[in-house]
């Protein structure tokens, strides 16, 4: 299982064409082989600040969904809505 | 339901340590009520990146959470182990 935290800071004026967006990628995403988790939250403190959490079965699902339709049109569409760099951190479960 | 990812990067010399005193808090925390997830990731990239995944049904969960022994004879014990202060960020669901 590999999980990612995705977390995305937005300029205020692109939050709700962030989530939009985001929105998007969730229903195709959840369908694809070896999703097992893959949800958006948003910032309690900054709600400029929006995360996906995924899970996902192993490194072939992922690379596969990297190729699919949805987020080779989607997810382009974020970076210009950022306020910064985003942080996409790999894990690999302990526990 | 609050979503809290909290990333902890440890000293390369503590990572165990930190591993070991972390696992100590799942069993007792999955059983409190109003846990519904509650998972220990560790860094790809980085191994000194250990970061909790916790979903909480509401406040008054969480709340109660920072007060059992577990959390109060433990978690102090997570700072002299760390590289940097700790990111704690707390989410609500968007979907």
């Amino acid at each position: 299982m590999i999980t990612i935290v995705a977390k995305h800071t937005v300029r205020p004026e692109n939050i709700e064409r962030f989530k939009a967006l985001a929105l998007q990628m969730v229903g195709p995403t959840r369908k694809e082989p070896g999703c097992h988790l893959y949800v958006l939250h948003q910032g309690v403190k900054d709600p400029c600040v929006l995360t996906f959490v995924e899970d996902w079965e192993d490194q072939a699902s992922l690379d596969a969904h990297g190729k699919t339709s949805h987020f080779t049109t989607i997810v382009p569409q974020f970076a210009a809505l950022l306020a910064r760099e985003p942080e996409i951190d790999f894990y690999h479960l302990v526990e």
